[in-house]
Protein backbone atom coordinates (compact mmCIF):
# COMPACT_ATOMS: atom_id res chain seq x y z
CA UNK A 1 0.00 0.00 0.00
CA UNK A 2 1.34 3.19 -1.11
CA UNK A 3 1.18 6.27 1.41
CA UNK A 4 -1.36 8.13 -0.37
CA UNK A 5 -3.23 4.70 -0.09
CA UNK A 6 -3.00 4.95 3.53
CA UNK A 7 -4.44 8.06 3.82
CA UNK A 8 -7.08 7.36 1.54
CA UNK A 9 -8.39 4.80 3.29
CA UNK A 10 -7.76 5.84 6.74
CA UNK A 11 -9.89 9.19 5.40
CA UNK A 12 -12.75 6.29 4.09
CA UNK A 13 -12.75 5.13 7.43
CA UNK A 14 -13.50 8.29 9.25
CA UNK A 15 -16.24 9.20 7.13
CA UNK A 16 -17.43 5.64 7.40
CA UNK A 17 -17.34 5.71 10.88
CA UNK A 18 -19.20 9.25 10.98
CA UNK A 19 -21.66 7.82 8.87
CA UNK A 20 -22.47 4.79 11.44
CA UNK A 21 -22.58 7.17 13.80
CA UNK A 22 -25.17 9.09 11.65
CA UNK A 23 -27.14 6.48 11.70
CA UNK A 24 -27.22 5.11 15.05
CA UNK A 25 -28.17 9.03 16.31
CA UNK A 26 -30.79 8.66 13.95
CA UNK A 27 -31.92 6.04 15.41
CA UNK A 28 -32.18 7.07 18.63
CA UNK A 29 -33.72 10.09 17.78
CA UNK A 30 -36.65 8.10 16.15
CA UNK A 31 -36.64 5.86 19.60
CA UNK A 32 -37.37 8.90 21.51
CA UNK A 33 -40.04 10.01 19.15
CA UNK A 34 -41.96 6.89 19.26
CA UNK A 35 -41.46 6.97 23.36
CA UNK A 36 -42.04 10.59 24.07
CA UNK A 37 -45.54 10.12 21.92
CA UNK A 38 -46.44 6.41 23.76
CA UNK A 39 -46.33 8.63 27.40
CA UNK A 40 -48.00 10.89 25.82
CA UNK A 41 -50.72 8.66 25.19
CA UNK A 42 -50.31 6.51 28.57
CA UNK A 43 -49.66 9.97 30.81
CA UNK A 44 -46.69 7.58 32.17
CA UNK A 45 -44.19 10.05 33.89
CA UNK A 46 -41.65 7.32 34.76
CA UNK A 47 -41.08 6.75 31.14
CA UNK A 48 -40.97 10.35 30.22
CA UNK A 49 -38.57 10.84 32.58
CA UNK A 50 -36.51 7.75 30.99
CA UNK A 51 -36.66 9.68 27.21
CA UNK A 52 -36.02 13.45 29.44
CA UNK A 53 -33.01 11.44 30.08
CA UNK A 54 -32.03 9.55 27.76
CA UNK A 55 -32.13 12.75 24.85
CA UNK A 56 -28.52 13.61 26.52
CA UNK A 57 -27.03 10.89 24.36
CA UNK A 58 -28.64 12.10 21.57
CA UNK A 59 -26.83 15.02 22.70
CA UNK A 60 -23.14 13.45 23.30
CA UNK A 61 -23.50 11.72 19.86
CA UNK A 62 -24.16 15.21 18.17
CA UNK A 63 -20.84 16.62 19.99
CA UNK A 64 -19.11 13.80 19.05
CA UNK A 65 -19.75 13.99 15.59
CA UNK A 66 -18.74 17.51 15.45
CA UNK A 67 -15.38 16.93 17.25
CA UNK A 68 -14.77 14.29 14.98
CA UNK A 69 -16.00 15.62 11.73
CA UNK A 70 -14.08 19.08 12.39
CA UNK A 71 -10.84 16.88 13.52
CA UNK A 72 -11.29 15.24 10.05
CA UNK A 73 -11.04 18.25 7.86
CA UNK A 74 -8.29 19.52 9.96
CA UNK A 75 -6.37 16.42 9.21
CA UNK A 76 -7.77 15.23 5.87
CA UNK A 77 -8.21 18.63 4.08
CA UNK A 78 -10.53 16.69 2.02
CA UNK A 79 -11.81 18.10 -1.50
CA UNK A 80 -14.90 18.07 -3.32
CA UNK A 81 -17.09 14.48 -2.68
CA UNK A 82 -15.12 13.97 0.26
CA UNK A 83 -16.06 17.76 1.99
CA UNK A 84 -19.69 17.25 1.07
CA UNK A 85 -20.01 14.23 3.11
CA UNK A 86 -18.39 15.78 6.07
CA UNK A 87 -20.27 18.80 5.58
CA UNK A 88 -23.31 16.89 5.13
CA UNK A 89 -22.88 14.78 8.56
CA UNK A 90 -22.06 18.06 10.16
CA UNK A 91 -25.74 19.00 9.17
CA UNK A 92 -27.46 15.76 9.33
CA UNK A 93 -25.96 15.54 13.09
CA UNK A 94 -27.79 18.99 13.83
CA UNK A 95 -31.11 18.31 12.53
CA UNK A 96 -31.09 14.85 14.48
CA UNK A 97 -30.34 16.77 17.95
CA UNK A 98 -33.21 18.96 17.00
CA UNK A 99 -35.44 15.90 16.32
CA UNK A 100 -34.13 15.31 19.81
CA UNK A 101 -34.96 18.13 21.60
CA UNK A 102 -38.10 18.39 20.34
CA UNK A 103 -39.31 14.76 21.46
CA UNK A 104 -38.14 15.59 24.89
CA UNK A 105 -40.06 18.52 24.86
CA UNK A 106 -43.27 16.33 24.67
CA UNK A 107 -42.04 14.27 27.20
CA UNK A 108 -41.55 17.35 29.52
CA UNK A 109 -45.14 18.18 28.52
CA UNK A 110 -46.69 14.97 30.07
CA UNK A 111 -45.74 16.12 33.72
CA UNK A 112 -47.34 19.45 33.30
CA UNK A 113 -50.51 17.88 31.57
CA UNK A 114 -51.12 15.07 34.63
CA UNK A 115 -53.53 12.62 34.18
CA UNK A 116 -56.35 14.52 32.39
CA UNK A 117 -57.40 12.39 29.23
CA UNK A 118 -57.62 14.07 25.97
CA UNK A 119 -60.33 12.35 23.21
CA UNK A 120 -59.57 9.19 22.28
CA UNK A 121 -60.20 10.63 18.21
CA UNK A 122 -57.25 13.34 19.20
CA UNK A 123 -55.33 10.09 20.85
CA UNK A 124 -55.93 8.54 16.83
CA UNK A 125 -54.91 11.58 15.40
CA UNK A 126 -51.47 12.27 17.39
CA UNK A 127 -50.50 8.56 16.73
CA UNK A 128 -51.03 8.88 13.06
CA UNK A 129 -49.22 12.41 12.70
CA UNK A 130 -46.36 11.22 14.51
CA UNK A 131 -47.09 7.90 12.43
CA UNK A 132 -45.81 9.81 9.24
CA UNK A 133 -43.10 11.63 10.99
CA UNK A 134 -41.59 8.61 12.42
CA UNK A 135 -41.36 6.92 8.51
CA UNK A 136 -40.24 10.21 7.22
CA UNK A 137 -37.30 10.08 9.54
CA UNK A 138 -36.91 6.51 9.06
CA UNK A 139 -37.21 6.94 5.05
CA UNK A 140 -34.56 9.24 5.32
CA UNK A 141 -32.08 7.63 7.28
CA UNK A 142 -32.59 4.56 4.78
CA UNK A 143 -32.27 6.96 1.57
CA UNK A 144 -28.91 8.26 2.90
CA UNK A 145 -27.74 4.39 4.42
CA UNK A 146 -28.63 3.64 0.41
CA UNK A 147 -27.01 6.70 -0.98
CA UNK A 148 -30.31 6.85 -2.57
CA UNK A 149 -31.31 10.85 -4.29
CA UNK A 150 -34.11 9.81 -5.66
CA UNK A 151 -35.90 8.06 -2.55
CA UNK A 152 -34.79 11.61 -0.47
CA UNK A 153 -36.65 13.71 -2.46
CA UNK A 154 -39.37 11.17 -2.45
CA UNK A 155 -39.50 12.23 1.43
CA UNK A 156 -39.42 15.95 1.12
CA UNK A 157 -42.14 15.86 -1.29
CA UNK A 158 -44.50 13.88 1.21
CA UNK A 159 -43.94 16.78 4.08
CA UNK A 160 -47.01 18.19 3.19
CA UNK A 161 -49.10 15.16 4.52
CA UNK A 162 -47.42 15.98 7.99
CA UNK A 163 -48.34 19.74 7.35
CA UNK A 164 -52.21 19.46 6.42
CA UNK A 165 -52.53 16.80 9.11
CA UNK A 166 -50.93 18.97 11.81
CA UNK A 167 -53.40 21.87 10.67
CA UNK A 168 -56.21 18.96 11.29
CA UNK A 169 -55.53 18.67 14.63
CA UNK A 170 -54.94 22.13 15.50
CA UNK A 171 -58.27 23.05 14.52
CA UNK A 172 -59.95 20.17 16.34
CA UNK A 173 -57.63 21.04 19.54
CA UNK A 174 -59.39 24.80 18.85
CA UNK A 175 -62.49 22.92 18.64
CA UNK A 176 -62.24 21.33 22.18
CA UNK A 177 -60.84 24.72 23.96
CA UNK A 178 -63.59 26.58 22.49
CA UNK A 179 -66.00 23.53 23.67
CA UNK A 180 -64.57 22.87 27.20
CA UNK A 181 -62.82 25.88 28.95
CA UNK A 182 -61.39 23.59 30.99
CA UNK A 183 -59.47 21.61 28.67
CA UNK A 184 -57.81 24.72 27.90
CA UNK A 185 -54.19 23.97 29.89
CA UNK A 186 -53.94 20.44 28.28
CA UNK A 187 -55.16 21.77 25.05
CA UNK A 188 -52.14 23.84 24.72
CA UNK A 189 -49.86 21.51 25.99
CA UNK A 190 -50.96 19.24 23.33
CA UNK A 191 -50.91 22.13 20.35
CA UNK A 192 -47.54 22.18 21.39
CA UNK A 193 -46.73 18.58 21.22
CA UNK A 194 -48.36 18.35 17.97
CA UNK A 195 -46.08 21.44 16.54
CA UNK A 196 -43.39 19.80 17.53
CA UNK A 197 -43.88 16.67 15.73
CA UNK A 198 -44.96 18.91 12.49
CA UNK A 199 -41.51 20.37 12.92
CA UNK A 200 -40.27 16.68 13.40
CA UNK A 201 -41.24 16.21 9.80
CA UNK A 202 -39.46 19.58 8.88
CA UNK A 203 -36.09 18.33 9.90
CA UNK A 204 -36.50 14.80 7.93
CA UNK A 205 -37.43 17.48 4.92
CA UNK A 206 -33.42 19.31 6.00
CA UNK A 207 -31.98 15.87 6.07
CA UNK A 208 -33.19 14.84 2.80
CA UNK A 209 -32.13 17.60 1.05
CA UNK A 210 -28.59 17.05 2.54
CA UNK A 211 -28.99 13.32 1.73
CA UNK A 212 -29.43 15.14 -1.82
CA UNK A 213 -26.68 17.49 -1.80
CA UNK A 214 -24.44 14.85 -0.68
CA UNK A 215 -25.55 11.97 -3.19
CA UNK A 216 -26.11 14.23 -6.27
CA UNK A 217 -23.40 16.92 -5.61
CA UNK A 218 -25.22 20.06 -5.45
CA UNK A 219 -27.91 21.25 -3.72
CA UNK A 220 -31.81 20.76 -4.50
CA UNK A 221 -32.80 24.28 -6.05
CA UNK A 222 -36.56 23.57 -6.46
CA UNK A 223 -38.65 25.60 -3.91
CA UNK A 224 -40.07 23.17 -1.34
CA UNK A 225 -43.29 21.82 -2.53
CA UNK A 226 -44.90 22.38 0.59
CA UNK A 227 -48.14 24.26 1.12
CA UNK A 228 -48.21 26.14 4.20
CA UNK A 229 -50.97 28.13 3.97
CA UNK A 230 -53.06 25.63 5.85
CA UNK A 231 -50.84 25.77 9.08
CA UNK A 232 -51.97 29.19 9.67
CA UNK A 233 -55.65 28.16 10.82
CA UNK A 234 -58.35 30.83 11.46
CA UNK A 235 -60.82 28.96 13.45
CA UNK A 236 -63.83 31.84 14.36
CA UNK A 237 -65.43 31.13 17.77
CA UNK A 238 -68.18 29.46 17.94
CA UNK A 239 -66.71 26.58 16.73
CA UNK A 240 -67.70 24.21 13.54
CA UNK A 241 -69.40 21.32 15.42
CA UNK A 242 -66.36 18.47 15.59
CA UNK A 243 -67.27 15.82 12.73
CA UNK B 1 4.70 39.48 -0.96
CA UNK B 2 6.06 35.53 -1.20
CA UNK B 3 3.43 33.54 -2.87
CA UNK B 4 2.79 32.05 1.04
CA UNK B 5 1.62 35.59 1.95
CA UNK B 6 -0.08 35.94 -1.11
CA UNK B 7 -2.36 32.78 -0.14
CA UNK B 8 -2.73 33.79 3.22
CA UNK B 9 -3.99 37.65 2.50
CA UNK B 10 -6.18 35.76 0.56
CA UNK B 11 -7.50 33.52 3.01
CA UNK B 12 -8.07 36.19 5.26
CA UNK B 13 -10.21 38.55 2.94
CA UNK B 14 -12.35 35.69 2.61
CA UNK B 15 -13.13 34.90 5.86
CA UNK B 16 -13.06 38.71 6.53
CA UNK B 17 -15.87 39.06 3.36
CA UNK B 18 -17.90 36.03 5.64
CA UNK B 19 -17.76 37.94 8.87
CA UNK B 20 -19.26 40.85 6.97
CA UNK B 21 -22.11 38.95 5.41
CA UNK B 22 -23.20 37.51 8.47
CA UNK B 23 -23.61 40.53 10.55
CA UNK B 24 -24.95 41.56 7.52
CA UNK B 25 -27.29 38.72 7.89
CA UNK B 26 -27.74 38.93 11.73
CA UNK B 27 -28.87 43.23 10.71
CA UNK B 28 -31.63 41.72 8.67
CA UNK B 29 -33.25 39.36 10.93
CA UNK B 30 -32.90 41.71 13.85
CA UNK B 31 -34.91 44.08 11.43
CA UNK B 32 -37.46 41.08 10.43
CA UNK B 33 -37.85 40.67 14.13
CA UNK B 34 -38.50 43.82 14.70
CA UNK B 35 -41.02 44.71 11.95
CA UNK B 36 -42.62 41.40 12.77
CA UNK B 37 -43.44 42.42 16.36
CA UNK B 38 -44.46 45.96 15.07
CA UNK B 39 -46.88 44.03 12.17
CA UNK B 40 -48.52 42.47 15.20
CA UNK B 41 -49.67 45.02 17.52
CA UNK B 42 -50.34 47.15 14.09
CA UNK B 43 -52.41 44.58 12.55
CA UNK B 44 -51.27 45.98 9.55
CA UNK B 45 -51.17 43.17 6.83
CA UNK B 46 -49.23 44.67 4.24
CA UNK B 47 -46.65 45.30 5.78
CA UNK B 48 -46.77 41.28 7.45
CA UNK B 49 -46.57 40.53 3.68
CA UNK B 50 -43.34 42.90 3.31
CA UNK B 51 -41.92 41.00 6.38
CA UNK B 52 -42.42 37.42 4.69
CA UNK B 53 -41.25 38.39 2.05
CA UNK B 54 -37.80 40.10 3.05
CA UNK B 55 -37.00 36.62 4.93
CA UNK B 56 -35.97 35.25 1.16
CA UNK B 57 -33.03 37.51 1.54
CA UNK B 58 -32.18 35.88 4.84
CA UNK B 59 -32.70 32.63 3.50
CA UNK B 60 -30.57 33.75 0.08
CA UNK B 61 -27.99 34.90 2.35
CA UNK B 62 -27.49 31.79 3.97
CA UNK B 63 -26.95 29.98 0.68
CA UNK B 64 -24.41 32.60 -0.44
CA UNK B 65 -22.71 32.17 2.92
CA UNK B 66 -22.68 28.36 3.02
CA UNK B 67 -21.59 27.95 -1.29
CA UNK B 68 -18.53 30.67 -0.20
CA UNK B 69 -17.72 28.79 3.45
CA UNK B 70 -17.60 25.75 2.05
CA UNK B 71 -15.47 26.73 -1.23
CA UNK B 72 -13.21 28.61 0.81
CA UNK B 73 -12.94 25.59 2.80
CA UNK B 74 -12.31 23.46 -0.14
CA UNK B 75 -9.79 25.78 -1.92
CA UNK B 76 -7.59 26.95 1.37
CA UNK B 77 -7.76 23.81 3.60
CA UNK B 78 -7.68 25.76 6.86
CA UNK B 79 -6.31 24.50 10.11
CA UNK B 80 -7.61 24.88 13.67
CA UNK B 81 -8.33 28.22 14.09
CA UNK B 82 -8.83 29.25 10.46
CA UNK B 83 -10.74 25.64 10.25
CA UNK B 84 -12.94 26.90 13.40
CA UNK B 85 -13.92 30.32 12.25
CA UNK B 86 -15.25 28.50 9.02
CA UNK B 87 -17.10 26.20 10.86
CA UNK B 88 -18.76 29.08 12.96
CA UNK B 89 -19.54 30.98 10.06
CA UNK B 90 -21.78 28.51 8.73
CA UNK B 91 -23.76 27.64 12.25
CA UNK B 92 -24.31 31.22 12.84
CA UNK B 93 -25.64 31.38 9.10
CA UNK B 94 -28.10 28.35 10.39
CA UNK B 95 -29.15 30.26 13.50
CA UNK B 96 -29.84 33.45 11.69
CA UNK B 97 -32.04 31.31 9.03
CA UNK B 98 -33.63 30.67 11.56
CA UNK B 99 -34.51 33.52 13.64
CA UNK B 100 -35.50 34.80 10.32
CA UNK B 101 -38.06 32.05 9.91
CA UNK B 102 -39.27 32.50 13.25
CA UNK B 103 -39.94 36.23 12.37
CA UNK B 104 -41.86 35.43 9.08
CA UNK B 105 -43.67 33.38 11.50
CA UNK B 106 -44.87 35.96 13.39
CA UNK B 107 -45.85 37.65 10.05
CA UNK B 108 -47.79 35.03 9.11
CA UNK B 109 -50.10 34.72 12.06
CA UNK B 110 -51.26 38.62 11.67
CA UNK B 111 -53.51 37.74 8.59
CA UNK B 112 -54.71 34.64 10.48
CA UNK B 113 -55.45 36.72 13.60
CA UNK B 114 -56.91 39.50 11.53
CA UNK B 115 -58.89 42.26 13.45
CA UNK B 116 -59.17 40.91 16.35
CA UNK B 117 -57.48 43.43 19.51
CA UNK B 118 -55.54 41.47 22.31
CA UNK B 119 -55.04 43.44 25.41
CA UNK B 120 -53.46 45.91 25.58
CA UNK B 121 -51.38 44.39 28.86
CA UNK B 122 -50.39 41.59 26.60
CA UNK B 123 -48.98 43.49 24.45
CA UNK B 124 -46.96 45.25 26.02
CA UNK B 125 -45.62 42.23 27.77
CA UNK B 126 -44.94 41.03 24.16
CA UNK B 127 -43.14 44.23 22.98
CA UNK B 128 -40.66 43.45 26.65
CA UNK B 129 -40.25 39.90 25.30
CA UNK B 130 -38.94 40.84 22.00
CA UNK B 131 -36.96 43.86 23.35
CA UNK B 132 -35.15 41.37 25.55
CA UNK B 133 -34.59 38.55 22.19
CA UNK B 134 -33.33 42.22 19.83
CA UNK B 135 -31.31 42.73 22.30
CA UNK B 136 -29.77 39.00 23.25
CA UNK B 137 -29.23 39.30 18.85
CA UNK B 138 -27.70 42.82 19.16
CA UNK B 139 -25.40 41.37 22.12
CA UNK B 140 -24.12 38.48 20.59
CA UNK B 141 -23.56 40.07 17.26
CA UNK B 142 -21.79 42.70 18.78
CA UNK B 143 -19.20 39.87 20.65
CA UNK B 144 -18.68 38.68 18.06
CA UNK B 145 -17.72 41.61 15.50
CA UNK B 146 -15.58 42.27 18.55
CA UNK B 147 -14.68 38.89 19.24
CA UNK B 148 -15.62 39.51 23.14
CA UNK B 149 -15.95 36.02 24.32
CA UNK B 150 -17.08 37.46 27.64
CA UNK B 151 -19.56 39.48 26.20
CA UNK B 152 -20.74 36.32 24.33
CA UNK B 153 -21.01 33.98 27.63
CA UNK B 154 -23.26 37.13 29.10
CA UNK B 155 -25.53 36.74 26.43
CA UNK B 156 -25.91 33.38 27.15
CA UNK B 157 -26.37 33.50 30.76
CA UNK B 158 -29.22 36.03 30.21
CA UNK B 159 -31.48 33.84 28.17
CA UNK B 160 -33.67 32.60 31.42
CA UNK B 161 -34.96 36.21 31.47
CA UNK B 162 -36.27 35.77 27.94
CA UNK B 163 -37.60 32.08 29.35
CA UNK B 164 -39.26 33.64 32.53
CA UNK B 165 -41.22 36.04 30.53
CA UNK B 166 -42.37 33.78 28.11
CA UNK B 167 -43.30 31.37 30.64
CA UNK B 168 -45.66 34.73 32.54
CA UNK B 169 -47.14 35.61 28.71
CA UNK B 170 -47.93 32.13 28.54
CA UNK B 171 -50.22 31.61 31.97
CA UNK B 172 -51.64 34.64 30.61
CA UNK B 173 -53.07 33.93 27.44
CA UNK B 174 -54.14 30.71 28.99
CA UNK B 175 -56.53 33.06 31.85
CA UNK B 176 -57.50 35.06 28.38
CA UNK B 177 -58.82 32.16 27.16
CA UNK B 178 -60.65 30.78 29.85
CA UNK B 179 -62.02 33.85 30.75
CA UNK B 180 -63.50 34.44 27.17
CA UNK B 181 -63.27 31.44 24.94
CA UNK B 182 -63.82 33.90 21.86
CA UNK B 183 -60.41 34.79 22.58
CA UNK B 184 -58.95 31.22 21.85
CA UNK B 185 -58.20 31.30 18.18
CA UNK B 186 -56.46 34.35 18.70
CA UNK B 187 -54.63 33.31 21.77
CA UNK B 188 -53.37 30.08 20.24
CA UNK B 189 -51.89 32.71 17.79
CA UNK B 190 -50.28 34.83 20.18
CA UNK B 191 -49.20 31.67 22.28
CA UNK B 192 -46.97 30.74 19.42
CA UNK B 193 -46.11 34.17 18.64
CA UNK B 194 -44.56 34.04 21.75
CA UNK B 195 -42.78 30.96 21.68
CA UNK B 196 -41.37 32.10 18.24
CA UNK B 197 -39.65 34.87 20.34
CA UNK B 198 -38.65 32.75 22.80
CA UNK B 199 -37.13 30.47 20.39
CA UNK B 200 -35.88 33.45 19.07
CA UNK B 201 -33.81 33.67 22.62
CA UNK B 202 -32.62 30.31 22.11
CA UNK B 203 -30.71 30.85 18.77
CA UNK B 204 -29.31 33.95 20.27
CA UNK B 205 -27.33 31.77 22.59
CA UNK B 206 -26.42 29.09 20.20
CA UNK B 207 -24.60 31.44 18.43
CA UNK B 208 -23.11 33.39 21.97
CA UNK B 209 -21.73 29.49 22.11
CA UNK B 210 -20.10 29.58 18.68
CA UNK B 211 -19.17 32.84 19.06
CA UNK B 212 -17.18 31.46 22.59
CA UNK B 213 -15.99 28.44 20.52
CA UNK B 214 -14.09 30.64 17.89
CA UNK B 215 -12.68 33.58 20.06
CA UNK B 216 -12.10 31.11 23.11
CA UNK B 217 -10.89 27.87 20.71
CA UNK B 218 -12.92 25.09 22.68
CA UNK B 219 -16.82 25.09 23.47
CA UNK B 220 -18.25 25.84 26.15
CA UNK B 221 -18.51 23.10 28.37
CA UNK B 222 -20.86 24.00 31.44
CA UNK B 223 -24.32 23.79 30.83
CA UNK B 224 -26.45 26.06 30.17
CA UNK B 225 -27.84 28.26 33.53
CA UNK B 226 -30.89 28.29 32.76
CA UNK B 227 -33.91 26.19 34.00
CA UNK B 228 -36.91 25.25 31.67
CA UNK B 229 -38.88 23.89 34.16
CA UNK B 230 -41.61 27.07 34.19
CA UNK B 231 -41.80 26.60 30.37
CA UNK B 232 -44.65 23.72 31.29
CA UNK B 233 -46.82 25.95 33.46
CA UNK B 234 -49.38 23.89 34.40
CA UNK B 235 -52.65 26.40 35.06
CA UNK B 236 -55.84 24.50 36.28
CA UNK B 237 -59.17 25.73 35.53
CA UNK B 238 -60.66 27.82 36.44
CA UNK B 239 -57.87 30.07 36.12
CA UNK B 240 -56.76 32.41 39.09
CA UNK B 241 -57.94 36.15 38.28
CA UNK B 242 -55.04 37.93 36.26
CA UNK B 243 -53.38 40.68 38.69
Amino acid sequence: MTEHEHIVSAFSQEIEALRTKILRMGGLAEQLLADAVATLDSRDADRAAAVILADRRVDALQSEIDEEAIRTLARRQPMASDLREIIAVIRMAADLERVGDLAKNIAKRVAAIGAERHSAQFGRGLGHLSGLALGQLKDVLDAYARRDAAAAVAVRNRDGEIDALYNSLFRELLTYMMEDPRTITMSTHLLFCAKNIERIGDHATNIAETVHYVVAGEPLREPRPKDDSHNYASLRYPADPAP
